[in-house]
């Protein structure tokens, strides 16, 4: 793998490239170019497979201007923030913790802003550009602003994550799924992250896209429906302990790790296995991924586990490309607080269960005479107090003390009795919990690109770099090729990319250029396919398919090219299986 | 068709309702729930075969956050304007247009802002709210605008339309095509609008989707190559001609149309059969599809002609849905003169065309003792200098004159000669046109959904309300239904279910209530087809397919359902040709 190799190439073929170049771009934003946009719609597609197709998880849309309201709820408004300090000279801005830990070899993500101001003063760490004297470091909020409307009293911000519009919508969603634990919903879609420089390519965006999932399960119950599939699948985990003790990531099976409880549920580290197998699929070799746990103080407060699935890269290291946590009832329960709407679900016991319950038993003609105008409230103090501990007050001195406001009041059992009755309960009313998966798109594509770059050698022994994409997801899935520029040979070549692309495959007819170098051009930009029309093929309608990594050839009849092309891309048949 | 009705059922049943509902909800902004964004991915990708896989268009996506330059470049910093007026007490906002034909009744859309101004004075036209007197009318830009960046010196707009990043990108993108026109190249995403006050539902949203065509064409061969196959289809136009002398629209013939000159070009033409085909395949009947012309007054200046698809509402009356333009080389010619980046194409003819050319040849020794220190500019003006108007000057009235600065200078023959010869010419370099359709996602939803609700009788002859959507965009294709709640059906139906859905089509489990309710409940969210297990499934593998809109009943084997889902849903069978 070569970044730099690669990033030529996805530049050249128009795959990827940065945005606005010709006004001299702006940092942090790519475009997806001509092949790069159908290979973006093929591994969100591939995504929707796993999770919408065969999780069962409906897909939803919510808007990406969000109003303050609700990221404030969220905890973006006061949260979502990297230390700044500007210089006082040039006003040029930077990230704190970056520019400290390259004047003094430090790492001090997290600290608090007053101690990263004191660093920078002790260490006389001053601006990179100017030589001027760096400000006080301030909390720089990451969310890009905007106003809704024209009044200047609606305040919006570019959404952060696609996760908060699901929460949102929670009400809406529990209601369709008929409040019937476990059910997940996922959304596909841009966030933003207003970087103060962003560097590293496509790596770190301030426009990108995420695939998210939010599994909204029992709090009392985080088993998997199909653990029982899973247990023997081994995934190469990189866990708080050997992180702390700087060991090597272990491998392990699925049993193992719920069982030493490395992985802190079955809904957890089923999440873990769709993501090793995603990545799989789309060409990211075993050895190039690794679940790295979370260590206690980088994880968010409200989550109890959390892993991120990590990438090898040349240029930028171990890169997170999907996160999957577990964020307990936080997020619900803090659009609970700020809503003031219900968000909870109710849960039907399979059978009702029979409890004993203890009630009070006011003697109202008491009441009066003794609390006189606190009687009101001496009732509502009473009805919400805890029963066992009145009970357990009269058993022990006969009385009961309690205060209404200033005034101190004692009773005995003539005021109160209780009665203890068994009531039916049908079920439970609560916050679920939410696991969440969440894939970062542009990290996946370029993942998979860096990981499919091969250099080997074409047939005519020549050097030859080319992009090994898997059939699944590569843009083009054909190159049609008539041998020669002739109109014989370019009328079937031209019928045949009518049919593949009616059924639904992506081709791409090239005339000019010997066939080797129309071949290495495909190559290049990852078509799985080749398919040539030569002299013979006007006899016996029969064309040449040549796979682009063995440069096997098959020769088989045109009108069964739709039923080929689909075995070899959904995989129900290797190339060397395809009958001449 | 019923707005109300089927907005109710759209909130009900989870499949579009206004966004952030738990805190109130900010107007313009709609969430597709969990079975709207399976339909919106269902048409998206619908539209997808129109014009990626069937035109062969490149899809590319670029960053929906904007710099300045690039929109001021486009216009839309300066033009993308609605004029808006404030109260002088209460200070609500009002767009001033809308506020005066409420109040006077009188048309007044595109009038400059003091005219409007002029019309409130006049007419004492006063806050709605407070009855406060309203300021004069200023122009509010609709982009959503924000910072990129912490240094403040950046800002940046939400993207008005998707078509600009294609613009931006044109030189990758016309390298990738090899200059080869014509060519075109789609973008599906959001696209934002800063409405005032934005009414109408999903009508008029602050956030939306569109899925645009850019179709790069050479100004002098607007013709289509296969506008043969196309000439005898029938289009509902509504043009200029009709629309002054208030007569109805007409049916008329492609051919017709362009013979008569009513629409521009055969490229423009193609684009308006395709946006038919495409609105009849989502269930659009005809009688409620036009093609309005836009008047000259209404159409942008830069265009030549503009057609807009027109969908009949009960709510809203005809809604533009669509727009078709010729937008010419004005987008293009923009970003050239903003950014000095060549975005012309360099077209080869055929044959390379011999010309005749007259170039100059000067004497150079005459020039430093007659210009002086005015030589160079004097040979500089001279070789860009019109050739045959020198010519004729000489030989008119033997001198030619010019200025360089203050100077007037006066030349004869022995200054320059002219030297004629023949040159090949390879071919030509100029500016391509644009051919845009340009679909407004959320509005075609909207169309389709209030144009498939039907009342009718069910089987048990109740009244029924359901939503008659075509199988091909349909979100759940197939409820699955085993008669009883017991377990040898409930297994059978299960696997039934995720074999469907391995096959890509997401299905509806349901075992609660008769199968009556269950069919009303899969009709009312439009499901095609229901798939009935029963007890002599146990013995044969056949279930029952259930035709949602004739009632008709199928018993097949289950084993054929994943190919009779296929051919149902394609198209490519009628439901009585089914075997059963």
């Amino acid at each position: 793998m070569s970044n730099e190799k690669v990033m030529s190439i996805l530049k050249k073929r128009g795959i990827l490239y940065p945005s606005f170049e010709i006004y001299s771009g702006v940092a942090g934003f790519y475009d997806y170019g001509p092949l790069g946009g159908l290979l973006k719609n093929n591994i969100m597609n591939l995504w929707r497979q796993y999770y919408v197709f065969q999780e069962g998880f409906y897909e939803i849309e919510a808007p990406t201007v969000m109003p303050r309201n609700t990221l404030k709820a969220s905890g973006h408004v006061d949260n979502f923030t990297d230390p700044m300090t500007q210089c006082t000279e040039c006003n040029e801005v930077y990230r704190a913790d970056h520019i400290i830990e390259a004047a003094i070899n430090k790492e001090v993500e997290g600290l608090p802003d007053e101690k990263l101001t004191e660093i920078i003063e002790e260490n006389n760490i001053i601006c990179p550009d100017c030589e001027g004297k760096l400000g006080a470091v301030t909390s720089y909020n990451l969310m890009f602003k905007t106003q809704i409307g024209a009044s200047g009293k609606q305040v919006g911000f570019m959404r952060p994550e696609t996760a908060q519009g699901i929460f949102i919508a929670f009400k809406r969603i529990s209601r369709f799924y008929k409040d019937k634990l476990p059910f997940g919903i996922v959304q596909l879609g841009k966030s933003y992250r207003n970087e103060l420089s962003p560097r590293q390519g496509v790596i770190r965006l301030r426009e990108f896209t995420q695939a998210e999932a939010e599994i909204f399960v029992d709090p009392s119950d985080k088993s998997h429906k199909n653990y029982e599939n899973i247990t023997d699948i081994e995934l190469k985990l990189y866990s708080q302990k050997e992180q702390i003790n700087e060991d090597e990531p272990i491998i392990i099976t699925v049993n193992d790790a719920i069982k030493e409880g490395i992985v802190s549920s079955q809904m957890l580290i089923y999440q873990i296995v769709l993501a090793n197998n995603f990545l799989s699929d789309i060409g990211i070799p075993q050895e190039a991924i690794r679940f790295r746990q979370h260590l206690p103080d980088e994880m968010a407060h409200y989550a109890i586990d959390c892993w991120d699935a990590e990438v090898k890269t040349d240029q930028y290291g171990w890169v997170e490309i999907i996160g999957i946590a577990d964020r307990t009832d936080f997020d619900l329960k803090s659009h609970i607080a700020h809503s003031k709407e219900d968000l909870s679900v109710f849960k039907e016991y399979d059978e009702p269960v029979t409890v004993t319950v203890t009630k009070p038993s006011f003697n109202m003609k008491k009441f009066g005479p003794t609390f006189k105008g606190d009687s009101p409230k001496a009732k509502e103090f009473l009805e919400n107090a805890d029963v066992n501990e009145i009970k357990e007050a009269f058993e022990t001195s006969g009385t009961y003390s309690f205060k209404i406001g200033d005034n101190t009041y004692e009773i005995d059992d003539s005021f109160v009795t209780f009665e203890t009755k068994e009531e039916q309960i049908k079920g439970d009313r609560f916050v679920p919990h939410v696991i969440e998966p969440s894939y970062g798109i542009d990290r996946i594509i370029y993942s998979t690109l860096l990981h499919s770059y091969t250099e080997d050698k074409s047939e005519e022994g020549e050097t030859r770099e080319y992009l090994k994409l898997p059939a699944k997801i590569a843009p083009i899935k054909a190159a049609v090729l008539p041998l020669v520029n002739k109109e014989e040979l370019t009328t079937i070549a031209e019928n045949i990319e009518i049919t593949l692309r009616s059924n639904g495959f992506i081709t791409n007819y090239e005339t000019s250029g010997t066939i080797g170098k129309r071949y290495a051009r495909a190559d290049e930009i990852g078509v799985p396919f080749a398919i040539t029309v030569d002299y013979d093929t006007v006899e016996d309608n029969r064309v040449t398919i040549r796979n682009r990594d063995t440069f096997q050839q098959k020769r088989v009849l045109i009108n069964q090219l739709p039923v080929i092309m689909r075995e070899l891309i959904e995989g129900y048949k290797n190339f060397e299986d395809i009958a001449e």
